[in-house]
C-alpha cells in the first residue's frame, strides 16, 4: 500500500507529532511505502489565490475552481500544489494528523485541502461522492483534542464530534470518492498523565496494526439514490 | 452599533466581495461604525505558531492556547493579531462574509479563526457558550457557493449546509458567546444570470435592513443544562 501521511502541528515535540511519527513506523513496517507532508515543517502556503495558476484562463477575473480546471489540463498550475496532488494521486491511503482547532483543521490543513483537492483532478461536473475522482483510495482521521469524550456523546454539551467533522469527513473526502475509515480520537491530550497517553498511543498503535482489514466505512451518500438535478429519487415501493 | 465585517475571497470583482461592499454602505447608511478586515487584501497570515507570541511562557514546548493566555495577561500577542482582536472586542455584530470552500471558511479565514479567537480573551475555563467571553455580541455569517438550494434540504444530497457550518456557527461563534443569526446563503452564484444575481443582493439589502430587530437566534447549547464536568443533567420530573 502506498500511504501519505498529512501532519499538521505548530510544535514537533506534540503528542500529535509522535502520534505522525508512530504511524511512519507502523506503516513502513508493515512493508508499505510511505510519504510525509509535515504541512509546518514544510511551511505549506494555505492560501488559496490567483497566485496558484502559472497562466490564467481568465486574467482579469479569477473564478478559482475554473482556473483550476484549465491548469490541470495546461499543466500550469504552481510547483507547489502539483507536488502535493502527485503525492494525494500517487497514494492509495491518506492519513490527515492534527489537533483539532475550532472543531475543524488547522488553517495550514485546510488550505492544503482548498489548494490540492483540485477541481477536475479530485473531482468534477458530476464526478463527485461514489462516483468521485478519488474512488478506490482510502482515507483516516486521527486527531487530538483537549476535550473529553462524554462532552461530545449524543448528551453531550458539544454534541457528537463526527458531526462537526462532517465537512471534512463527508463533504471533502467522500465527496472526492474516498472510502473512510472512522476518525480515531485522541481525547484530552494535554491532560492525560504520561500512563494514560502511553495508553492512547498504544490503542493508535493497535489501529493501525488492524486498519488494512477494516470495512467498516463511514456512511457517504451514493449518487444513485439522486436524479440527474441531485433530487432525491422516491424508493420504488415493493 | 459597532460593526465587524470579516471578508475573505480572492477576487475583489466577486459577487462576494460586491456583498461586503453593499454591507459597509448599507451599516454606514444605517448610522454604524464600520470597520472592515478584507483577509486577501490584508495579506492576513493564517497559520497559528510560535511566533504569535512576543515573548513565550515556555520557550521548549508551545501549547498553544497555554501561550495565548500568557500572552493575554502580558501583553505579548503578536501585533497583527493584538490588532483584529481589538476589533473583534470593540464590535456589537460581527459579519463573516466569505464564499463556501469545501463546506467551511476559506483557510484564510479559518486561521483569522484560529489566531484571534484567543484563549484568555474570548473563552476559557468554563466561560464558553452562554457564559463565553464574548456574550452580549452578535454574529452574522454570509456566504456565497455554486450549490443549489435543493442539494442542500434534509433530503438533499448533502445534507443541511447548517449542519456543515455547526463547527462555525455553534463551535466557534456559540461558543464563545455569540448571539448567532440565522445565516444568509447565496446558492448558485456562479452560474446565475445577471437578474438573478441582482435578486440575491436585493435579498441581501433587505436582510441588512431588518437586522437590528432580528431576535431570531441560532439555537445553541446552554451551560445551565449540564453539571461541572459537564454531562447533561437529568430534567426533573414535574
Amino acid at each position: 500500500m502506498k500511504v501519505l501521511i498529512v501532519h499538521a502541528h505548530p510544535e514537533p515535540k506534540s503528542f500529535s507529532s509522535a502520534m505522525k511519527n508512530t504511524a511512519v513506523e507502523a506503516f513502513t513496517q508493515q512493508g508499505h511505502s510511505v510519504q510525509v507532508s509535515d504541512l509546518y515543517a514544510m511551511h505549506f502556503n494555505p492560501v488559496a489565490s490567483a497566485d496558484d495558476f502559472q497562466k490564467r484562463a481568465n486574467p482579469d477575473y479569477c473564478v478559482y475552481a475554473l482556473e483550476q480546471r484549465h491548469a490541470v489540463s495546461a499543466g500550469t498550475l504552481s510547483q507547489d500544489i502539483q507536488d502535493e496532488l502527485g503525492k494525494l494521486l500517487w497514494c492509495d491511503l491518506l492519513v490527515l494528523n492534527f489537533p483539532i482547532f475550532w472543531y475543524s483543521t488547522p488553517a495550514i490543513l485546510k488550505g492544503w485541502i482548498d489548494r490540492v483537492f483540485v477541481s477536475g483532478a479530485t473531482y468534477g461536473g458530476k464526478r463527485f461522492y461514489d462516483r468521485g475522482g478519488l474512488v478506490g483510495k482510502r482515507a483516516l482521521v486521527s486527531v487530538t483534542l483537549g476535550g473529553q469524550e462524554h462532552m461530545f456523546g449524543e448528551q453531550g454539551v458539544h454534541g457528537p464530534l463526527e458531526d462537526m467533522l462532517k465537512p471534512l469527513l463527508q463533504g471533502t473526502l467522500g465527496y472526492t470518492g474516498f472510502s473512510v475509515h472512522p476518525p480515531f480520537f485522541g481525547w484530552h491530550i494535554p491532560y492525560l498523565s504520561d500512563s494514560e497517553r502511553a495508553s492512547v498511543m498504544q490503542a493508535w498503535r493497535n489501529r493501525l496494526a488492524g486498519l488494512h482489514e477494516e470495512r467498516n466505512w463511514w456512511p457517504q451518500p451514493t449518487l444513485d439514490d439522486f436524479d440527474e438535478r441531485l433530487y432525491r429519487l422516491r424508493k420504488q415501493q415493493p
